[in-house]
């Protein structure tokens, strides 16, 4: 039985769309190998937070489409979380993590070969399920340009890995690539797909835009500030493979000296190290400073609902996103 | 300098159009991330066979296509390489491959990231291409199935590795996807863009099939009969990897008795082993009959060739494909 995360609970309209696109989802990585196909199915049960279908449903119902346009709405919002998907596990294999979401990853339970073809079989799922919702391959378009982006940002990490020159113009270009690109293409496609009025379809990129960079700081920040359990994943593990976030970024760039001793034991960082480490982060105000430039970003991107056409799902709008970029989950 | 196999050095207007088709993908995949823009050209510069858009622009040269659909064409018969390329790379992290054609594979030289990403980049580039190509959201979603039945190949492959009760449907279902369906696409798309008439639009699909399958067998025998000098590759790597191909497909359903021993042994054969399995091989006349059965195909896809309307380009289709299905490299 597929269910969503309990946060869809206080949006029980956006939660009743987010189960179809969950079951068309399922429907379509039906395939005759069982452990490929439940590979995803442990993924969809594993709760994800939904974000960027739920993102793109909640545009979409800021405008004018009628109920003609459902099926499209969720094959195209289903697509979003596809993309995001077929991208964790390819991203699982690099990283060799053991969890994510609480669970075994797909690579560590099913081995390199599963997680490698249900990523590939995910995003050829992702390009089925947006020519299902669209006769214009501008869409199609706008979506291999997405993903490339997306990919851009994954590469661009990748190459800053135990780079302690990393600028926080580097972090910006990687998360804009690798994480907000897939919510401003969300926002935008729910008010395309929705047919909103041209100024929202205008706004919804800036605001996915925003809303995803506030998202993966405040990621960064909960890495260092959280526990394993409290966010059902492993902590302080960016740092041992090399990439710096947001409090180290910041970190360097005010005491490097303090903080190289400790980022040039690279892989041989100990628990104590990393202790250390983090102690330094709040000593340095490091954490507190992060807080304040993801809290500009989301700031942002509540301004901009704010100033949208009033709307009874603009309000659901809002408080998500409010809610989203001040968890501590 | 880009060239391409010397093969097409006999196919001088094939090969223009092939370099051009090179040149796109190496535009396509320019990226600021020079490590994965090179590890493509690398691919590129390796000098692959290129069949795939070779019969795409075969097709496309026995139809009613004007100059003005010359960029279309170039792009789509191009995306058949590049999805064909992103395959290969993924597959080879599978494989933990060290080389192909002549070179260290991806993984092995660059790493699994570099892997993982350079073949992720190609599937959005070889989508781009298409979407370049056609204003037909139905050729986008034909090749949405197309590239799913390449992976349930492959996955179908992986599901019967060791699998010493592998039967010949088992494997012609596997090859069918891997390998005769990218042809299958190719030669379907060339007629379709090269606005053949129907009756060519009509039989190109299950002439690129029985190219597909008898390239893969031929591909398969090759492996027990050659040395790596003259294939460029490793030898005998499918079956240590549990790999069974049509040789011992049909050797485990004549005289079962005498290769289980041999292939009981897994990733455990020694060279005298593999050199007793190949002397197996050959007693029981398995390397006999797989050729024969390959020839079949080839016969049908000959014999299909034949029957197209008379055409300058038809000469080159038959030609290429008789001397391709008979070659030792």
């Amino acid at each position: 039985m597929v269910k969503t995360h309990p946060m869809w609970n206080d949006f029980p309209n956006v939660q009743a769309s987010l189960l179809e696109c969950l079951e068309l989802i399922i429907e379509k990585t039906t395939i005759e190998n069982k452990e490929i196909e439940q590979t995803v199915i442990d993924l969809i049960e594993s709760q994800g937070k939904l974000l960027r279908p739920a993102y793109f449903l909640l545009f979409s119902r800021l405008g004018n489409a009628t109920q003609d346009a459902h099926k499209r709405i969720t094959s195209a919002a289903a697509s979003t979380e596809v993309l995001h998907l077929a991208t964790l596990i390819h991203d699982d294999i690099i990283d060799e993590s053991a969890m994510r979401r609480g669970s075994e990853t797909v690579q560590s339970k099913h081995g390199k070969d599963v997680a490698v073809y249900t990523g590939d079989l995910l995003i050829s799922v992702y390009f089925e399920l947006l020519a299902d919702a669209t006769d214009s391959v501008d869409i199609i378009q706008l979506n291999t340009q997405s993903m490339k982006r997306v990919l851009l940002g994954e590469i661009n990490q990748m190459t800053n890995v135990y780079n302690t020159d990393i600028t926080y113009e580097d972090y910006l270009k990687s998360i804009k690539g690798k994480t907000a690109q897939l919510f401003e293409l969300s926002c935008y496609e729910g008010a395309y797909f929705g047919q909103c009025d041209p100024e929202i379809i205008g706004q919804s990129r800036s605001i996915g835009q925003n809303i995803g960079i506030a998202f993966q700081m405040l990621d960064d920040i909960l890495d260092y500030t959280q526990t394993p359990e409290s966010l059902s994943k492993p902590v302080l593990n960016d740092v041992k493979q090399g990439i710096y976030t947001l409090p180290i970024i910041l970190g360097l760039e005010t005491h490097k000296e303090a903080f190289l001793p400790l980022l040039k034991k690279g892989e041989q960082l100990s628990e104590s190290d990393l202790a250390a480490l983090v102690s330094l982060l709040h000593e340095t105000n490091c954490i507190e400073r992060a807080r304040e430039i993801a809290k500009s970003y989301s700031d942002k991107a509540l301004a901009s609902i704010d100033t949208l056409p009033s709307h009874p799902e603009k309000d659901a709008l809002y408080s998500l996103t409010k809610t989203l970029l001040t968890r501590h989950y």
